[in-house]
């Protein structure tokens, strides 16, 4: 029941004197409009039970009302209040389970020892078996210091577990990939490297999650340098890779080229940076990055920030100075990764006809789509409640799956743009209009595709070192 | 079918030029007593088929003969030929799976964002919460660093991974513990020690596997130290309790007393050292350690490996001294972790009536079974193919179950010694016999007890976090 559809549920532990009587709180329950849906015994003590019971709500808004009206009764105290949230993550959401059965002493013999011995000698020999005869072939590390988990911030590699195991899922559920949740003690730079290093062997491919910036970048890139598997920072890269694919297709909608549009960028993070990267790699030749401590970015300005010296080096090439209301003027398009209410109406309506806007912050994007309406021909955001969701789901699973089928050794920009013309072209022409740019993440076409034009990307490039049968 | 039981099945691939035809390799099995089950083409090219051909024998003596007979088919190549055993290998044996499903935006929004964010905020708030909303609480990691991997010694951690993704099978098979091995591509004690420290926020448990000692001992002890999950080096405790185990019921059996036992023991390694402080904690009082390199220890004696010197310092009361041929003379007990041939016949009867023999050295025991016959009253080794086998698999399995269900917050001695009497409880008074003192690795009894007893102890010893249900 906690993992099925339908009306809201909320599993409330009482602890229940035994003067009380059940049917009162019974009542307690119905006159709050919820239905007892089970009761479970929890424990009795001498003088009173604690029981679990499972009350189904039209909505999540009559919650309080229902503990309220339940904490009335006398002789009750709530002990706990779950929600289907809750009940969906209650003893994790992984398991890590055998592929082979072992019913009788010959089964034993050949997955563990002595027959076991042979296999590993066969891996000594040629450790290229590994991808045949180990979990390495379809394994990935989601790993993270729990320094930037979501919205959150730092709250440390316990608290991150859920997320992680959210991603695992995903991956699993997406691609079926195997991927196992390393959350680690330590926001030590060098450390974090050395032990990414140390775990490799066990894994056909690293994914890095939440992990904040600065240290995200040397993380990566010392690992990618260091490493024979991909390593992929998802917050960087797989923002960059949907937002592309949303930027292809809405291209298309207005008949403009890449080559030919004014980007002006707000929020100059390490997904900001991987986005431009990605923009300026797919053909853009104008873009302006602008933030709300220090203005618009250009090549004449000073930086301590590096990241914010990389942006004004890199891009604004007619050396626009000013705030983003100066670099918004004539812009095609506006992307943001910053925070909430950066982008007005007024910004807005001094961008070119056509105008595109990519309100990513997370959960509040810079401008709110019914404010932004009228005012812009297509607008996008990181939420699920509106159209265009750029979501992270639609790169990771598929970028992956390509990479451990080929045996990757490294997920390069060849493979990130493919991945992003494979997810635009999900959306065929007739789909495609301004409310629907990016396919569905539940779209069973993204991953498969994803996947072929990743492999594509890698043979051609070279870092495949497993060509797929159909790619012979 | 690779995983059926039965008979006997190997897959050969074979490169088969273009001008042969399949019926003569057909035949050429045929001929050999084997029976063609499957066919699947590998790859196609332009004057050769890559073929996989699985062939079912009826043992694996025939396997040489098979390929002979094939080999001779003019235009066929023998590129690999796998067993069963690697057949049971291939892929890999672990996946990591979903316990919850994501089929719709909802179920999206409750185990991933937005929902999870309530999740890892409650954890971050509450610590303790990771128990109940993460894998923590069933969660064992499996860590090596393919130094001393069976009898194969330093294979290094990816030839090593069979063997963890083994002991993982047998923690879910045996104990619906889930586990995940972590082979780790340092030797560096201090970086060993670092690195398990920094990933055990997502594990209940840590199992040290195959580390070679002396650095297995500082490993564990520092772990032990700095963690508040459990630390246990199978290698080392594991062998002992069930050592112990198998000592319990075979002193039943000839009706003498742990206080009263002469115990001779060949080999001072990591598991012989933790054998020996089980044996004292279990109150045998007269152990004498003999290696092959320096003989008795004694307190007299002065050694320069660390391990003699504690062997010395605390065994040997009587201070006997010269070789085990000395030390064997009216012994109750000899238990060897050496080497092959170690104990002679000469030695054995020189041992007290109804002498007890655990020839425990792997592959090859101190003696053969069929050698000391007619002089033992009892004998046992690790080998599955002779009575009384003392295999680890009676004990990681349910002592983990058992810490992870109170949340323990380390296995104790109290602990292990619970482990050994609930193993040797299984045997009952009628089953109990020399040829039967110990249970099957495949007796469902075996994990329940020892959880049960592996629990009392915690909660008696005070380490136990979480007092089960049916223990309060």
């Amino acid at each position: 029941m906690s993992t099925s559809g339908g009306s809201y549920s909320v599993i409330v532990r009482l602890e229940i004197s035994n003067e009380t009587m059940f049917f009162n709180v019974a009542q307690s329950i119905h006159n709050a409009g919820g239905d007892v849906i089970a009761i479970d015994m929890v424990s009795n003590r001498k003088t009173s039970t604690i029981r679990d019971i499972t009350v189904g709500i039209a909505s999540k808004s009559l919650e309080q009302q229902l503990i309220d009206s339940i904490a009335k009764v006398p002789g009750v105290q709530v002990i706990n209040v779950s929600d289907r949230t809750f009940l969906m993550h209650l003893g994790g959401k992984l398991e890590v389970k055998s592929k082979v059965t072992v019913k009788n002493r010959e089964d034993l013999s050949h997955v563990y020892t002595p027959g076991v011995a042979r296999v590993c000698t066969a891996i000594e020999q040629d450790p290229s078996k590994a991808y045949s005869l180990t979990i390495k072939r379809n394994t990935v590390a989601v790993i993270t210091d729990g320094t930037a988990v979501l919205g959150l911030g730092d709250i440390g590699p316990l608290a991150s577990m859920p997320v992680m195991e959210g991603k695992a899922i995903l991956f699993k559920e997406m691609a079926n990939v195997d991927s196992f949740p390393i959350c680690l003690d330590t926001k030590d730079t060098e450390e974090i490297i050395k032990i990414v290093k140390a775990i490799a062997p066990v894994f056909g491919g690293i994914n890095l999650e939440d992990i904040s910036s600065p240290r995200c970048f040397e993380i990566e890139q010392r690992l990618k340098e260091e490493l024979d598997i991909p390593v992929f920072h998802d917050d960087q890269h797989g923002t960059a890779v949907v937002m592309l694919a949303g930027l292809i297709n809405a291209l298309k909608l207005v008949g403009k080229q890449m080559s030919d549009i004014k980007v002006v960028f707000s929020g100059a993070g390490a997904a900001g940076i991987a986005c431009t990267r990605i923009l300026l790699a797919a053909g853009v030749q104008n873009v302006i990055g602008v933030t709300r401590s220090v203005g618009v970015l250009h090549r004449d300005g000073v930086y301590t920030n590096p990241m914010h010296q990389w942006y004004a080096n890199h891009t604004n090439p007619n050396h626009v100075t000013g705030t983003l209301s100066d670099a918004i003027v004539g812009a095609d398009v506006f992307i943001g990764l910053s925070g909430p209410g950066v982008l007005s109406v007024e910004d807005v309506k001094k961008m070119a006809p056509d105008a595109i806007v990519f309100a990513m912050a997370n959960p509040d994007p810079e401008i709110k789509p019914e404010d932004a309406e009228g005012y812009v021909r297509i607008i996008a955001t990181g939420r699920s409640d509106y159209p265009n969701q750029l979501n992270n789901v639609l790169c990771f699973p598929g970028i992956f799956r390509g990479a451990l089928d080929c045996q990757a050794t490294m997920i390069n920009e060849e493979m990130k743009l493919a991945a992003a013309y494979a997810i635009a072209s999900i959306v065929s022409d007739e789909e495609l209009n301004e409310q629907n740019i990016i396919p569905s993440v539940f779209n069973p076409q993204v991953v498969p595709s994803v996947r072929k034009n990743v492999i594509q990307a890698a043979i051609e490039t070279g870092v495949a070192k497993k060509i797929p049968r159909e790619f012979r």
